[in-house]
């Protein structure tokens, strides 16, 4: 049995500790948050206790640790669990700043712990089924990616201020899925982008409607086009053109009801966002990394994969920057 | 060159004419209809003459003619033109009673000319290519056929009074796909119905809502459920569940559009009635009779055809008014 | 904390145990299989004692039972219950017989608890939503119902010999859905169908492959097409027609992926079976009847839609038998 | 009656002559080809003569000419035809270098006349249906437009090299929609490629798969793919997302049928290729053009939309060359 300690009782916590107890193999024994009535109420509910940073990480039973707390804590807390021995499962971002996913990286690499990055999409059973059915060689060699990726609606403007602009906080996942699905590295970035929705995301420095494009080492071609809002809900997709075909992952809709009126043919608009979309998700990678955990085998979303796809953010936010320079991916992956 | 006479200027009239014209080896020389200045009108359009019956079937030079007046005229005409040796299309049904279509039938068979019925759904794109692929065994043995046919809405109710009732006048069709698609013939049917969009259709003596079920010789089984009104249009869809699989034939589309509103996912309602929807069923069925004539091969929808399915809508009919009794189908097809 | 005492250890009594432990206010106590060890393996996973049927009923702590054991003992099992004053959840059928259905019932009003039949697919997302838009008005009056229900294979012959025939054992909840959608009783019923997948089950004195129409006390039409065997898996949809439109329930896929190749464009085959398709709807029913316990609300699905789906079935039996008679429902339901 | 000639008597000669001939107030007098024999059996067809350039232009009687033939004549044709005070419906490309583009706008500005370029896409029923539903606003203001346009195959590469390269030959017509579609102009634009499906296209100087990212005046946000090669058919498919929703234009089935066979539930691929595809659009704006003939209304795709859309091509081609640079679109349109 592996004791577990949870950093972050809000809404992404509240879901890892419901995947978490459904593992066999391992006991929530703790949960961590600043704000120590959420963390009361979490650890009530699955008979877990209340305690802080030091208290988790100084407990030798406490064999790995779940982060969900803010980004700006990501890091330290990497660092500092990976040093005292523990294995790590953390949510993206690994940080805001490529040096310190570096750092975080090198951390868990010097002390050879297990550290998972929360790439859930990978998990997801349509994206997960598509990527085995590449792997499989149903489409031959994949040539272009297309990803769609729209937010039903921007959140509030203080949370823009410190995402750390759409690129690290919005794009983070899509880069991710393009390193994935085509399974080949960028060698030229190229973004630009527009504040199409609310004047107020302008001011505060961040636009909220982005085209990204990518060419790999191979010469695959990717593009990438994101908005924070569909006003039909959360738009998740994308389509791998191969030389034999094409394979699409579509949006996941609530029911499969179709109505048939005077006007139209419907069906249900897509979840509402990703809570609802990624819910399967969120299950599996936690099932993933206590399988991990209890058999030793690696994980499949590593921190190496966190700072590479932090490096693209970067980079994507650079050309935006540059007014749509296409830069060079370098040889380390920065900018 | 064969000269063809056309009977009848209205709606389908005119479309026969316009597909006439379009094939090689033909010409449209007459053109009869009991509202002269409707004969004149169509006549004009194509260089036509305008006569009257007498005149067309006397002249030696026609070697065809099409029927598109109405029902009324159907077995006179393909009585007359049979006699007077010429190749017949015409438009369903034979008429409103067996005896007088088996009359025709007999013309027919007596003269040894050629006599097409216009079962158009045959000759649709999409009901064609799901016969051919069941020929082609993709499904194996078909088992169950259920087949979806209803109208936008009921016609005036002075038209429901002639109409022969709801079995003869719409599901004349219907009950032809059965026994093309399913390659059998009916064993026992039973029908049942209502009237529930509108109570002057009950008072005309008929029904506006109706569910039949059909048992082979083969013992397949096949369901068909139709209504005068779908508030979305023209709904004419079958499936065949088969050994090895199912086809399905469904509805088309004006076009291609999908639209993503906050409420729903949706696509255009289907063709608003037959004249769209059959269009190129339309246009085949006349080159292949065309074709038929020129090339002295046997046309694919015969009069027995006609016959075969006016004997099944008797059937029906006779089935609901004794409160579904189950019938059995004559060794010679009649009730 | 309600107790709660569980019969059967099968399949299914998995599925209700896995939901059960999941609401809050119950307790598993005990789970009671002629086959010991089944139930000591089940019991163990959830902290549960293993008794026997007069241990759990005599045990003035248990609230509830959950009967999931084999159809022969439901009847039985009920009646104990009631007697004992204890709340019941039953998997359908009440009975493969009407008396006995009805005796079940009778017990169940007698002693005034609780008893819900496990007509899942009332608790289905797709059908749910579906039966509250019909609510909502957005067809207008309900007019037709058309039902697909296709299994993926015929169960071995030994199962079927004891299954009660087609009607009772796979349509039963058809005839049940029929109810609930339309919201009206049957009126006549007209039942036929034939042996099309394999001889064994003819021998049997079954069919597999069935064609059902009803007509409703307000003449709504019902059409129930069935078959043991669907090549591409478990196929269950069915449509409503309205005066003002229509509603469909179609198929759950495993994953919403599209493949496109040179021959087609391609999505999932339907989920396998009952399981994997009605996932969902189990536990939603589970936590209904919890729900029910724990606030003293009345369940959704009573013993008396219990024996009215078996009524239904058992006159599909008779009709069938007597080569396609309509009948007539008796006013008391039966034959 | 006006009066026609057509040059080119090719494939896409015939189409447009098939169009022309049905329409009211238009003769097809003339057809011209370098290919006598090409323009003889052609002109046999319809009743027309053969002639050659200076016959045609000669004329009086000539009131406008469809231009059919190869790309490398269209310029000359268009100047010669429009100092002849001849209207002109020329196939797209205008010519492959924008000097002699506008030489050729310049003429017909000169001579007053009517100058239709054949982008057919912007008649397609879906696409028109698309932008009539944004020009209604159902999508509030349009703000990302994703364009997948794929060709079922490379052609020979001979045909490649006299192409004027892939953005010239094939991305025209998508450039034309963008413009059309979001009704703004390019700002700036991006565009990558590579050579994936064939190295003889590399060879021949050229590339087979292409990313094109457009940013226009008022932020708007386009992305481009294509591919010379799709397996499963000719891809035609854009969306367009606006501050409301989004409206998609998908690919258009030869039927309408549905196979569920154990592996799938598929439907037929795209229409193979653009004939098959278009051929409702050929239809269309052939219609369009002598309507504005017959009528003196302007058309809908000037001299000037063909243009502007080879000064993006030309921009994009350099933009490729430069290896990604980010180019501004001139005040004047060119790089």
């Amino acid at each position: 049995m592996i004791d577990i300690a949870l950093f972050g009782a809000g809404r992404i916590g509240k879901i890892h500790a419901e995947n978490l107890v459904r593992q066999a193999g391992v006991r929530l024994k703790y949960v961590v948050d600043m704000h120590v009535p959420s963390a009361q109420a979490l650890a009530q509910i699955y008979g877990a206790k209340v305690t802080d940073v030091e208290g988790a990480l100084g407990d030798p039973s406490v064999g790995a640790v779940v982060i969900a707390s803010s980004t700006n804590t990501h890091a330290d807390l990497i660092i500092s669990a990976a040093n005292a021995g523990k294995a790590v499962f953390c949510e993206k971002p690994v940080d805001l700043t490529v040096e310190r996913s570096r750092e975080s990286a090198a951390a868990v690499a010097r002390n050879g712990v297990t550290c998972m990055i929360g790439f859930q999409r990978r998990f997801d059973p349509t994206f997960a089924a598509l990527k085995a059915r590449i792997e499989r060689g149903e489409i031959g060699d994949p040539e272009m990616l297309i990803i769609t990726s729209r937010d039903p609606g921007a959140p509030p403007v203080d949370y823009i201020k410190s995402s750390g602009g759409i690129f690290k906080d919005m794009l983070i996942h899509d880069l991710d899925v393009f390193r994935w699905i085509l399974g080949d590295e960028a060698q030229t970035l190229h973004a630009t982008g527009s504040c199409l929705t609310d004047p107020a995301v302008q001011d505060a420095g961040d636009i909220d409607s982005t085209a990204v494009t990518i060419r790999t080492e191979r010469g695959l071609l990717c593009q990438i086009n994101t908005s924070r809002r569909a006003a039909y809900g959360y738009d998740q997709r994308f389509e791998v053109l191969g030389s034999k075909g094409m394979l699409q992952a579509g949006n996941v809709r609530p029911t499969e009801v179709t109505g048939w009126s005077a006007n139209a043919v419907s069906v249900d608009v897509p979840e509402p966002f990703f809570l609802e979309r990624y819910r399967q998700a969120y299950a599996a990678e936690m099932a993933h990394f206590v399988e991990a955990l209890t058999t030793g085998t690696p994980v499949r979303t590593t921190i190496d994969d966190g700072v590479k796809a932090l490096e693209l953010a970067q980079l994507a936010t650079l050309s935006w920057q540059r007014k749509g320079e296409t830069l060079q991916v370098m040889s380390e992956g920065g900018a």
